[in-house]
This record gives structure tokens, sequence and C-alpha cells, in this order.
């Protein structure tokens, strides 16, 4: 129930918007409420939301006509993606003598960060796609980042440059996106990028790739999106913004739940697709799913595990052994969204070299 | 219900989506099923799927316990706002012999089109804001509107300039609102305005009027908007759009209802906010309502009144005389949202102007 109190317009300021003081003299809102947006950004806290124990299932869930859910199999279907990818790039090399190349500038020491650029790497080596990458000490400057965006923008033979993120924190994150050259911004984190993917009647020159990844899967396995309620659970400026635009393009009926929505699990249970992309494991359970829901899992956490090659394993945001049993299609983690993501990136990259050399 | 048939990657296309394959050669997603998104972009068409007939008012609503809602008086409201931003003009206009100037392109001999300008026009003089208005035929070209747009840019008195929508249909409105330089873009239409809209972290150089005084009538009201469940109806790039994405910077579980959506009637009835902007005479009846919610009614349409000064009056979205029953609080139309979007304008203007002057 909302107590809507009404106050005659006396109304103070709650919490997180204590910065709007500051920042209000350098604009002419003194003469409104409203404070400006950054202000308001507070950090996505789930952990004190959530129990991330994964305790037993509820019995409701152990019922004889347990569905078993279709697994989507994202790593499959990147797979074919990519063959197609490489088929192109050798058409391309053989017409024009040229290939793709891809950039990607790494400043973080974080294992997992190095993993997702090694995997990048590889991806395109066997697409026959060109990488280069630029590793920067954790505690470089805005100024040697930018340098590397300089020289990479300079260089004809790169048609793609990401940012791994996330970058280390002294670093203003969203400045050094900004400063990517459009037509090479391939992960589509631009805000001019972001603001054609919003609005209709406009096409982004990159889609981010991991919501371009989970479309994908979608349309693939027959998902009828439009006039459908999708949930997107987190907001990120790089997954849970961008999915549910895209989701909304598609004319599904989109709800955004964050870190301070009331009652998640009740609207996420409304949804007949549901994307994930918190970063928290198994925060949707069983019980968040209607039954029949499509559920597409974009959490990947890393969590010890000495039998794993790297010391580490993923895990999504969805407790899987819950979920196939209410929900009629399931991505797996690994296995699911994240292959999708580096299939769409070579993707980006090779229509960045196609639009660069006006090649089709 | 979802009906997930999962073909295997055999789905045809549906409705709507006829024009991927003429834009694809264009494009390498040849590779993929997601078609570019333009070509999903479909007329939001509502009239087929409701009733306009304002008919009986449901039995329900017309109980004992029949709430009355609290007016939010918009006039009110923008005429205080209206009354600081003519003092700081003048402040303005003592302190450096500067005052903001708003430059106006209106290309439509639409009667509603030709009001609206002449609102902006009067309420600037009032404010002591300068003002220019270029007419142009109904039949002009792009290249008549980019040749207004390139004077007013060039003009060091005008800082901001606004193309009155929506223009006539062979002019692409999307390509004119590119073409404004976004110092001077006061609507706040720009995609990069909306993308740093979007994007949490970023602030927009103008937030579009018609979102930011709705926004402003909720805090002037004390309506808590964190954490509460928002309906947008309507999902336009000038009013649905941005307005859903204020909400969520302000931590709204927003959802987006639109003409696609199934049962929107249902799930209006789960918000503590609606946000109505479809301009549909009385398509939000005290049934879509939750009791308590807040209702915000931006449509605004002219019907037909010989009693009216000009021959029509504004009615909205809302079926008034229903909401009242229901909510806890409702924007009239006339007087509610309407003098708001002017009184942002004219504060837009002079945020501009400050900027422009470095002057605070």
């Amino acid at each position: 129930m909302l107590t809507a109190v009404l106050r005659g317009g006396s109304v103070g300021f709650r919490k997180g918007l204590g910065a709007w003081k500051a920042l209000s003299t350098s604009r002419c809102d003194g003469i409104l409420r409203s404070p400006p947006l950054v202000s308001l950004d507070v950090v996505e806290d789930w952990s004190t939301r959530f129990d991330q124990d994964y305790g037993e299932m509820p019995a409701s869930l152990n019922q004889s006509n347990e569905l078993t859910a279709a697994l989507i199999d994202g790593k499959a279907i990147a797979d074919e993606i990519r063959s197609e990818i490489a088929t192109e790039v050798s058409r391309m090399k053989t017409s024009i003598g040229k290939v793709p190349g891809l950039a990607v500038i790494l400043a973080s020491q974080r294992r997992e960060c190095q993993t997702y650029v090694r995997n990048k790497v590889i991806a395109c080596e066997e697409a026959g796609i060109r990488s280069d990458v630029t590793e920067l000490q954790d505690c470089c400057s805005e100024d040697e980042i930018l340098c590397a965006i300089t020289n990479f923008n300079e260089n004809p033979d790169i048609h793609g440059i990401l940012v791994q993120l996330p970058l280390p924190q002294h670093l203003d994150e969203g400045r050094m996106l900004s400063l990517l050259p459009l037509e090479k911004d391939v992960d589509g984190f631009h805000p001019l990028n972001m603001g054609n993917l919003a609005m209709r009647g406009r096409e982004p020159l990159f889609i981010s790739c991991t919501p371009k990844g989970c479309i994908e899967l979608l349309l693939r396995y027959g998902v009828e999106i439009e006039g459908k309620r999708a949930v997107v659970i987190g907001r990120s400026n790089i997954v849970g913004l961008p999915t549910s635009l895209l989701l909304q393009r598609y004319h599904a009926t989109v709800t955004v739940v964050h870190a301070f929505t009331e009652n998640p699990e009740e609207i996420a249970r409304e949804a007949d697709i549901v994307v994930s992309a918190v970063g928290m494991p198994n925060l949707v359970r069983g019980s968040w799913l209607k039954r029949g829901a499509v559920v597409i899992d974009v959490g990947t956490y890393p969590v010890e595990d000495p039998n794993s090659e790297y010391g580490y394993r993923l895990t999504g945001d969805v407790c899987y052994e819950e979920a196939v049993k209410v929900a009629s299609a399931v991505t797996p983690v690994p296995g699911g969204v994240g292959p999708m993501t580096i299939a769409m990136l070579l993707l980006n990259t090779l229509e960045a070299a196609k639009r660069a050399y006006n090649f089709y």
C-alpha cells in the first residue's frame, strides 16, 4: 500500500539524497525539489535483503507433477554463430584481404577479468578475428586508458574497442566509456547507443552483447516476446538496463526489479520471461517463478572450487535445480548466456569491420 | 500464461517484422534471427482494444466508503515555479544584462500545435524570457528546418531550441531532433540526453519537460517514489519512455504498459503511482486503479466543445470522476501536468542560459 502523505510541499529529503545540496549550487534547480540524478545513485545492495544460503527446496516444488524445463543451450547456439562468423571473416579475407580487429583494454588484475579477456582473445583467434590487448596496471591513470583508446581509434585495422569492466575504483568508468569512438563501441555502452536503443524509430550502432545474446536465445527457442510480461532483475548499465530496453523494443511488457523493489519474488512470479542479472548466487528460487516461465540467467558469480581448473567455478543468479521444476526453459550457468555474450562481441566486431570497409 | 513453444530454432517471423529482410542486407545480421530494431516499430494502436465510450461507472466504485482524492494542483505549483524563474531572470538581467532566449520552430498548422506554441510564448514573456518563433509551412522541407536550427544555434542570444511536435509526416522527426545542438536541446529529446537519463551515474544536460514536471509534482506532494510500484501507460519517446526512465532513477519499480500489453488494467491496478501518457480519453477507468494510488494524467486530447473559447477543450487519459473515488491523489486535465510542462521548459531554458553565461 502506498502511503501518499500529502504535506503540501514541505517534503524533506530522505536517505540517498544528501549530495543534492552540494551539487545544486551549479544548477538553477534551487527552484525545484528534484535533485540532480547522480545524487540519487546509490549502491545496489541485494545481499542485506536476501539470504544467500541455499537451503532446502520448498516442499511445494517437490511434487509429482514436476515440469522438467528445457535447457536453453547457449553454448551450442553460440558455437553455431561463431562458425558462421568464421565463414564470413574468411570471405572478407579472401575478397578484400582484410579481417576484423578487436582491441581490448584490460586494467584489472582480477582473476575473472583476466579470464574473460583470455576467453575473448581465444574466441577471436578461432573466428579469424585479429585481437590486440593492452594490459595496464591496476593503478593506471585515466590518461593511460585514454591514450590506449586513442591509439586503437587511430588504427584502421582495429574495428572494435572494448574496455574490460569493472575498472579499478579510482577510474571514472562512465567517462572512460564515453570516450570510446561510437563506430568502434562494440560493447554498445556509450550513452548515445543506449539512447538509440531506448527510443523507438532509432537504431543503435551496436546493441550490447549480453542483451543481444539473451534476445537471440529467446528468438531461437521460439519464445514469444510480444505482449508477454518480462521481468528483468537487476538494472546495471551494462546488462539489466539495456536488456529491459531491448525487450521493450520487442513489445514485451517489462518490469525492472532492483534492490529497492518491494516483494521482488511476487513481481518475478508474474513474468512469462525472467532475465536475472544481479550476480548473487541462488537469488532466484523456484518460488520466484511462474509455472512455465522462461528463465534467462545472466548472473555469473565465481565461487571457490578447488576441483576446477582455475580454482573456482561460475554460478548463476538462479537456483537451477529448483527452476527446472517450475520453468518451461532455463539457461544453465555456465553454458547459457556467457557463450552468447562472446559470440555477440565477435559479431559486433565483424559488423564494425563490414561497415568500415563497406563490405557486405 | 506463456506458451513457450520450443521449436529448435525454426521460428518464423510474425507480424511487424516484415521489413527485416529488406534492411538486413546492409548488416551482418543474416547470422542472427534478431532483426533491426526499427523494423519492429509499429504504430501504437490502443483504439481497437479499448472502447472509448464513457459508460456507466461500475457499481463497485459507487460505495459509501468512497475516497475523495486530493487534487494535485499543477497550475498552482507551476505558477509558483514560474514566479521564481521570473525572479531569477530579473537577477540575471540586472547582473549581466542578459536574459534567456527560447527559439521555437513550428512547422504545423494543427490547431493544438499553434496553441501549445502560443502558450509557450506567453509564458516566456511573463517570465522575462526572450522568445523567437520560426513558422514554416506544413509542406516545408527538412532542409528548411535544419536551416532554422542552424540559425538559432549560431545565435548567442538563444539558449534553448525546440521543434514543436508532431512534425508533418513527410519529415523525419528523429533526424530533426538529432540535429539539435545538445546544449540547446531544452526539450531533452536528443538520444544522448535519453541515454544519460537512462544510465545510472550519468546526468542528462536536460530532462524532458513533461517527465520532469511529473516528478516535481510527486515530490512536492510528498509522494514516496523509492521502492514503490509505478506503472507508466504509453511509451512515446517524448513522455512515456523518459518518464519510466526517470522514475527508475528515483528507485521506483517501473512497468511500462503499451498497446501490446495483455491485461493492462490488471497491471495498472498493481501500481502505487500511475502515469498515463497515451492521449486517449477515459482509457484509465476507476477499475484500473488500486485504492490509494496516485494518478498523474499526462494525456491531453482535444475534444470539440463549441462552448470553449477555441472551439475545443482538452481532456485526459484518466476518467477523472471515477479516479477521484479510488485514488488518493489525481492531477486534473487541464491544470495538472500541462502547466508543469511549460514551467519546466522555462526552467530548462533558464538553466541553458545560466550555463552559457556561467551565471549562478
